[in-house]
């Protein structure tokens, strides 16, 4: 139905995008971006889903009032400080967006702004005035790599993807940026993504498909169970792949879905799987549940447990510990009905039957348990449903990361 | 109104305790005791709370039963394996019950039964029926230590305290054991404690007292957000003290709630503090609330974010993981009225005034958060209430003690 394919935020006709290191934060590598921006030569349609934190940044805030009349041209982002919690917030964030517009021709209100980083110093505005220029200048087809590069702050790998699909007999694109490593729990928009596509959609279907999406994807990870004052996802759709005009969700809506949700399933795992400090990727599949709402809650419950993750970082069978972890979601199940195995492309082993634990080899356990990605498969046995959440695991990096993050 | 005396949960009149090693995990260090018996001279007004799992231990289920008549003469409790989601574990907590009534010359509803430790293996029955002959010879006044060391797991200091008050013109008495390190979180009747008191009060006050106490004492504890299948707290009143019977909300019934509170307070801050791994106990003293149930619901996210708890770790003053934490609580609080200070015996510092960041001395700031006991006080500046919860630092040694616990 759609194939990957390379150009990340640029695949998408239309769309140039651009990354350098301006210094945001003082002292920081000049070899590290730290400003990206992506731009569009015709006007998109634009969705965005942001933090449910009470607390949000100033640069949320303003791109949802850039984001009123639902249309966009363009992103532009910092890592390095978050913008949040500190004076001249606000200001500042449509500063970001006025420099954006002056080097690049567009209006402030043209711009969604994005940051990610410290929260509660003042951003220093004068050097991403600075920066703008040059960043701007810089603005090509494959500039992707560059802005994927300066949104990341603890990442470890870029995120970027890219899909081409067919719809109307028309080649649509759809590509993404996203960062993500701390601070991520679900309920939410969750950390940075960025997608563009050249798809022709109305902003309402772009809408509703972004959130049907992000519910299933991006708010199913968690790291630390932390819910970050900065996360946004948003989508930009310029239209230029001449497809039908998507108006309601008829067949080329649901095509579209899937891709989105396909690039966006991608973009999660990887935000998992780059945790804080994490060695592996854990994926909780419950499956056999009443309805799939009570599915998310128990496989969110255990690969955001503490005590589960630092388990899956010993590679320790301790089942024990995901029972006890889907006991305190708050979903309704029957422990005496709960079968529970381990999976990995090493094997898979039975270490749970009907709520009781069985006796299992110890040593193929170990190693099923010490693959890059593991699966914590729970069958609940009491209906159809099913749904897939993803973590990571708690190691000493994730205390190492975060015991000394702001110094 | 009252003070702190010796005895533990020996100090009442009429209670002996004893504790030994019978060897209920194979291979454990003879050294460390694994099973407790608390015995009253009279039967006790008795009642108890237990945790909100909706996988309970089977301990948990037996205890509930056998306190439905509101009376009981001891408790029975083991570490080392929590009797758990695992074959004939309700059985063997009624054998359990059964050794001790046999050895004690009571009845086996006459019994509290608590276990602590892996979850999901059958538990050693007939370790705990060899060793229990001696565990009832062996009861004295002098054994609360011996019991206290008994339920300890990963627990690094033992927890018990005694309080003495005059009700009426007698001598009260009031003590207690407690376990608790790893698995603790709001919301239950958290981890292992047994309260024994001299003190007359009829079953439904007492009853009353120690929902309110737990509310505010145990309930405001969080280690590591992971809800345990097997805690529970119980109290014991033999009324051997001879004070006016406690059978309304009297004035004697506020001192005895205050005492109880005290003793259950003293408790919860020693679990927080000997968290696993912990490195320093945290408090959030959270302030200017509009109601209690904000000011604690605000608190907790504080001392639960592993954000926060991993800057602890690092003495790091990121006082913005603080104001994040509080966005997600779902808490009611307007962000730019929030004060934020750290204090601890080395000092105060202010570091977010009306939910900006203050600028501030970074070298104090450190000696501040590198103390044993460390505040965090926030003021919200909306109301007259307040609240304080309890937590620890989050150290690479909680990641090792969990990576590694089962085997």
């Amino acid at each position: 139905m759609f194939k990957e394919i390379a150009g990340g935020v640029c695949a998408a006709q239309g769309f140039r995008a651009a990354g350098v290191h301006c210094g945001v934060k003082a002292g920081s590598s000049p070899d590290k971006n730290d400003l990206a921006l992506i731009l569009s030569e015709k006007e998109c349609a634009a969705a965005g889903v942001y933090t449910l934190n009470r607390v949000k940044a100033a640069p949320i805030y303003v791109t949802m009032d850039h984001l009123e009349n639902g249309v966009a041209w363009g992103v532009v982002a910092n890592s390095g400080n978050a913008n949040a919690c500190c004076p001249l917030s606000h200001e500042n964030a449509e500063l970001m967006c006025a420099a954006a517009a002056q080097s690049s021709g567009r209006a402030p209100e043209d711009f969604i702004v994005a940051s990610t980083g410290v929260i509660g110093q003042t951003i220093n505005i004068s050097a991403i005035q600075a920066g703008m220029p040059a960043l701007a200048e810089g603005l090509s087809r494959e500039g992707s790599d560059a802005a994927a590069r300066a949104i990341m702050t603890t990442d470890t790998v870029k995120k970027e993807l890219a899909l081409s699909l067919t719809l109307g007999g028309q080649e649509v694109r759809l590509g993404a940026i996203a960062k993500g490593s701390g601070m991520i729990h679900p309920n939410m928009g969750t950390m940075l993504c960025f997608v563009t596509t050249d798809c022709a959609i109305t902003q309402e279907m772009l809408e509703d498909a972004l959130r049907e999406v992000v519910g299933k994807t991006f708010n199913r990870v968690t790291v630390d169970g932390d819910t970050s004052t900065n996360d946004m996802c948003t989508v930009l759709a310029n239209g230029m792949a001449d497809n039908p005009l998507i108006e309601w969700k008829d067949e080329d809506y649901f095509i579209f879905l899937a891709a989105l949700e396909h690039l966006c399933r991608a973009l999660a795992r990887a935000i998992a799987g780059d945790g804080e400090g994490a060695g592996r990727l854990v994926t909780c599949k419950m499956t056999g549940a009443r309805s799939e709402e009570s599915a998310e809650r128990l496989a969110k419950a255990v690969v955001g447990s503490s005590l589960v993750k630092a388990a899956m970082f010993g590679a320790d069978a301790n089942w024990g510990r995901v029972l006890c972890a889907m006991g305190y979601s708050k979903a309704p199940f029957r422990p005496e009905h709960v079968d529970i195995s381990f999976e990995s492309a090493a094997g898979s082993i039975s270490v749970c039957r009907q709520g009781d634990g069985l006796t299992f080899d110890e040593e193929l356990a170990k190693k099923v348990l010490s693959e890059k990605e593991v699966v914590i498969a729970v069958d609940l046995h009491e209906g159809e449903d099913s749904a897939e959440c993803w973590g990571c695991d708690l190691t000493y990096d994730y205390v190492k990361i975060n015991g000394d993050y702001r110094t």
